[in-house]
């Protein structure tokens, strides 16, 4: 798999709650299909649909025992989105410092002691 | 948007070569759509439907002016996505350090001089 279909998957894989829950799931250890069944509140076969969109970007893997195949977390391939995330690092706390700087300058300067008046 | 939606979007949107690619475009300065079109050798109304992807999850946001509304890389929702996968780091760091365990154990020990071994 190209560097880019892999962030396909993995982006792919993250953009939806109940499979990122799956993940945050796994990281406890790992689980059978029916034990993800009961938390999500999700019939057997849309968590295996969600299983398997996870197991295409590398994300779970699968046992070989053949009656329950228990499904582990496999972190590595956040590697790489965190990556390319990261490259955008510096823009968007830019974009931050901007905005702080924004709503610094248009406070209202605070008049010393209004807070604590009644005290006074 | 809760940010679990913002998160969906975000992460949908990131899902795509071709949207990088915009994004990665952006961060030399805003564009219009005629301007996007060339470098990607897609279609306009294609370009288009990549740019609402973006602009849902505030990727990009377009300018006002009516003819041209050039587009802009908005990064701070990345910032999210970020945090979301940095909770995860030492899950992948650890995995890399087992690996780099399990590389190191299973390669033969070196001999000493081998390499140079025609020199001596």
């Amino acid at each position: 798999m190209t560097s880019q279909a892999q962030l396909d998957h993995v982006f792919g894989a993250l953009a939806d709650a109940t499979r990122r829950a799956i993940l945050a799931r796994l990281v406890r250890g790992e689980a059978t299909v029916n034990e993800l069944v009961g938390p999500f509140d999700l019939k057997q076969p849309t968590i295996s649909k969600h299983l398997k969109v996870l197991e295409r970007a590398g994300l779970v893997s699968r046992g070989r025992e053949a009656q329950f195949r228990p499904v582990r977390l496999n972190a590595a391939p956040l590697a790489y989105a965190a990556k390319w995330i990261g490259s955008y690092r510096r823009l968007w706390e830019d974009s931050f410092d901007r905005l702080d700087a924004f709503l610094e300058s248009s406070q209202p300067t605070p008049k010393k002691g209004k807070q604590n008046g009644r005290k006074q």
